[in-house]
């Protein structure tokens, strides 16, 4: 009987940190996003494109698909190549899903805010891929859609 | 020595399997979509419909959110009421990620070949997330987007 309870109390506190290290990592992929709206926001691209994984693989799929870390970077500049076309983003209606203990997947609203001679605003979904590698969560796929 | 050597032996036998395991993961993943354009362009909604996990959580995205099996299937049945408005898909460009064991996603390209008529070609990216469920490898995330 006392090996039975002694069973359960390590199987309740397995679990238990189980769970919380499933919610760290969903707290650590929610601040990716919370830190990418912060740096776009300050109209620092560059600081932005962090959340990406600086890989040959990183793939942003809009309405062509950009391949490769230094590609995605090379987009974002061509479409926002100053601070008013950059405008105020918010993103919200976070879904994250963690897929196993490495990968991680955000379905989202993204909305961007800005005069209307900067292309006025804009918005729709984005679904993201996330690893988990040595420097933190970070995005290796981007499928952003335009409402 | 001898143990050197048969531990490399079984590593390299783990190795192997493990890789076959992980491609014949990937193969049934793409059986899934092969399947589903044979179904689709059989004019059987409901057939194509079984690529999805019969979940209230499965999700798709395009110009707006439909959660759930049902309403996934509602989606469809109201965008492609008959045979011409289905027309003819094609995908292709396929690239699958095994995202572990039980994950995996596809990224790809759709076209829809229809007449006029019916709407017209159409075509774009999609992103699907899959999960090894006891019935196969199921779509329970699939983000739709339009050139």
């Amino acid at each position: 009987m006392r090996k039975v309870l002694t069973g359960l109390v390590f199987l309740t506190l397995w679990a238990a940190m189980a769970q919380a290290g499933s919610s760290a990592d969903e707290d650590a992929v929610r601040a990716v996003l919370q830190r990418q709206q912060q740096d776009w926001n300050r109209g620092d691209v560059k600081a932005f494109l962090e959340g990406y994984e600086h890989s040959d693989d990183t793939t942003f799929v809009g309405t062509s698909i950009n391949r490769g870390y230094s590609s995605v970077l090379a987009r974002y500049r061509e479409r926002y190549p100053n601070r008013e076309s950059m405008g105020s983003v918010t993103f919200s209606n976070l879904e994250v899903r963690m897929l196993g203990q490495d990968y991680a997947s955000v379905l989202g609203r993204w909305r961007l805010e800005r005069g209307a001679g900067a292309g006025g605003p804009v918005g729709g979904y984005f679904t993201l891929l996330l690893r988990k590698t040595s420097q933190g969560w970070k995005i290796f796929l981007d499928h952003t859609s335009v409402e």
